[in-house]
């Protein structure tokens, strides 16, 4: 015994040894009440001090897991569970998930993702730049949050959320246009956790929500999960087609809409401001409230800044606004929020309490000082130059090299392809693949099954170099496979 | 205009200035193409740098706020939500909530809870005492992980977790006598997350759950928030009473059960090791899986260790584990986990995914290396002997001043008070409420209406000489009410 003992880096010695002991116990090698060595000889075969020894005894017994004589030294302390055999069964579990559960695993396109290896150039991503995030203003924040509020911070918070947070947001929302009277906010786990609070809130009538086709696909996924019928509405070149949106209103009633006016996934089409006014007033005829996704609004390249559609909303309550920084700022930091009626709000508060009681007060102080400290118009400022770049020369790329019918995105970190009817990406993806290109196929996006001949390109996290070689393969197989 | 400016401290100057003129904008004190003063003039306006003023037109113009014209100056750009009246209209969002919204709110203590005056004596909480958190392990652990990883943690993580603290928590629980063959651990936002995202899978065969009665309040409103129904059994001194729990096994079918077997909540009772064999083993003769919490299993005060229920179960896969370090470390952080047979873990991502994508990759990564500096063996010895006097006092004051009829709390950081049958709590609390102390009544933690003459006092955060005098006033309180 005693012979496998290996230090590792780092980790307090003392520690080491008190877990190496632990897990003979446990394991059964050291058996209850048996006499442990003496500290000086266990520190020997060790070659450990001797001080490190005492202490990892000490350890031992503040755990539970060893006890000292007087004089004699120290005894294991064996739980042993014993009669094991006895409550020793199992389950099948997958005959116990429910539907819901086997929905969520069949919708997980995360496990039905095709893997590329190492070195393949990938488009799929539309995840910031990671080289982009400035840490030095990340650690300040988080230091100088620490010295101002310190221990609070790592206690519990509110569900509603941080409270410097959501009063930054609520100007920050103001200034996008916004009359935020009789309007709230709730922080939440990102736009996903959001839009899942709000299907989980509402009510009934016929179980359908409309939305822009082809949309975000964990949209889609999470109507599906709960339970929502989906009508999908094409896209125009500046967004959903009115027409076809009225004709649908007029022949069907729905719960919610929603949509994604600003650098739309995956289309990344800008809805004009003329077409936001018309949806709005379409919406406030058939009276059917929104679900409006803020996402990469602040990623705006050029031009005058476009108002979301809460604030044409102006003092209505029907659009739900959910807003996150995540494609823009940190992702790992899980924060985004629902800007909406109090009352609503009201209610969500508790339906998130219930769910995971609050989101991490660290993320969200640390975001917080992060954008009170100036740094989020600093970044913007680098990110906006940075992809506005890669836009340009991914936007380039495709008109040389790729042939395709329709080409969209009016900035953000993606573009959209549309080839001609009847192309297969499925199989350009799958000989672009073997050529260590990757992208993602556009069907997912769509929500009546089409899109077989689309496909999005994210260039966020793809070099200037491997843009220009992984847009030139892709052309060079589409023509091949086009003949 | 431009009297009412108002420098604050911390934050950027150019920032101000540009917040102040966005809103002007937005506000439409400014109008669409109206000149904005010279950057001279300004500065003498708002009494900031010319620097600043120009800084801000920068600022306004990347944002799409302003424009300038080469020579003559900057112009302002308004969105002006125009024809808002078309597009405004309200929705009476509490007429929209589903039953599953009204009912969080209805279970929301938070929001049903009495409000107690500055200076009250609050027996309520049992969260951590945040004086007692080690603020600069924290600091060391976040700057020792982002100089070790850095711009990787703020981006997109896994839904199943951050590996590093995955394998740290195997061992953990591998220590705890688990074994981990065929089982895996997917990290969620707390505990609470974690009961939520097993009962959303779980199947019904005819949906009720048997648990303790009482038990955890957070459980009993999730499982009705689920639409189980729940079937409590009364407690004994040394945990659930094993005749009572056998006989509901054999007279209905549960599609699962839930325990707290060490440091109940809320009446602090730890189960014994027999009583866990014994608890198995119906478990196992019923096949019903056990969903088991383990709340506070660190916060033991003395004698030796006692092994989870998972590892009573050795090499079968039927408890499903739910760990947290909130009560014990940093509730701040949401951070918990799921221990449990690995196809079950496999149809938890994909849920936990399309719910949150994935828990804070700051916050686990930051444990992790709080954990890995040995910080924990070191703050759980100041916690436990800290609480271990603070639990030995409010026992001698419930001794001396509470005429009680049973109590109970082998550790942890809550006492559980029974009176005379028929004695109400509630009235009771209220008359001490009116006195400055308040607790919570036990009622909230039955599964069946009972326990108006209970009570649970946490005493983590009260100050040993408030933990006295509240004690004392309940007592004197209690006298007078039983005449």
């Amino acid at each position: 015994m005693f012979k496998d003992f290996k230090l590792v880096a780092g980790r307090p010695v003392y520690i080491q040894v008190k877990d190496y002991l632990k897990n003979l116990i446990v394991k059964g090698a050291l058996q209850d009440n048996q006499k442990l060595p003496s500290t000086r000889e266990l520190a020997t075969l060790l070659k450990v001090s001797r001080n490190s020894v005492i202490s990892a005894y000490a350890g031992l017994e503040d755990d539970g897991f060893a006890y000292t004589v007087q004089g004699q030294g120290s005894y294991a302390v064996s739980t042993s569970p014993g009669s094991e055999a006895a409550s020793s069964w199992n389950i099948d579990w997958k005959s116990r998930m429910n539907g819901h559960a086997r929905l969520a695993e069949e919708l997980d396109i995360m496990k039905r993702g095709i893997r590329a290896e190492k070195g393949t150039i990938s488009f799929t991503s539309i995840a910031p730049d990671e080289s982009l995030f400035d840490l030095d203003n990340v650690k300040r924040a988080f230091l100088d949050r620490m010295s101002v509020e310190g221990n609070i911070l790592l206690n519990y918070g509110y569900a509603k959320g941080y409270k410097p947070l959501i009063e930054y947001l609520q100007q920050y929302m103001e200034h996008k246009g916004v009359n935020m009277k009789g309007k709230d906010i709730l922080i939440t786990n990102g736009f996903t956790e959001g839009f899942n609070l709000v299907l989980s809130a509402l009510s009934r009538k016929n179980g359908k929500v409309i939305c822009e086709n082809p949309t975000h696909q964990t949209a889609i996924k999470n109507l599906k999960l709960h339970g929502f019928g989906i009508t999908g509405i094409p896209m125009e070149r500046d967004g959903i087609h009115l027409g076809q949106l009225e004709k649908a209103l007029s022949e069907d009633t729905y719960d919610c809409a929603y949509f994604v006016p600003s650098y739309h996934n995956p289309t990344g089409i800008v809805m004009s401001p003329e077409k936001r006014q018309g949806l709005m007033k379409l919406m406030n005829q058939y009276g059917v409230p929104v679900i409006e996704d803020g996402f990469n609004e602040e990623l705006r390249y050029s031009g005058s800044h476009v108002a979301p559609l809460i604030a044409t909303a102006g003092g209505g309550n029907s659009v739900v606004y959910l807003g996150s920084f995540s494609k823009v700022l940190f992702p790992g930091l899980r924060i985004g929020w629902i800007l909406a009626d109090q009352e609503l709000i009201y209610y969500l508060e508790s339906i998130k309490r219930a769910q995971n009681i609050h989101t991490s007060t660290l993320d969200q102080s640390i975001l917080y000082q992060y954008l009170y400290n100036g740094n989020l118009e600093k970044y913007l400022k680098r990110a906006r130059s940075e992809y506005k770049r890669k836009y340009e020369l991914t936007l380039q790329c495709c008109k040389e090299y790729v042939p395709f019918t329709t080409l969209s995105g009016d900035g953000g970190l993606h573009l959209f392809v549309t080839f001609a009817q009847g192309f297969n990406v499925r199989v350009l993806l799958e000989a672009c693949r073997e050529q260590g290109v990757i992208f993602t196929a556009g069907d997912i996006f769509f929500t009546d099954g089409g899109g077989q001949h689309t496909m999005r390109l994210g260039f966020s996290r793809v070099s200037d170099e491997d843009i220009r070689k992984g847009i030139a393969c892709i052309g060079r197989v589409a023509r091949q496979l086009m003949g």
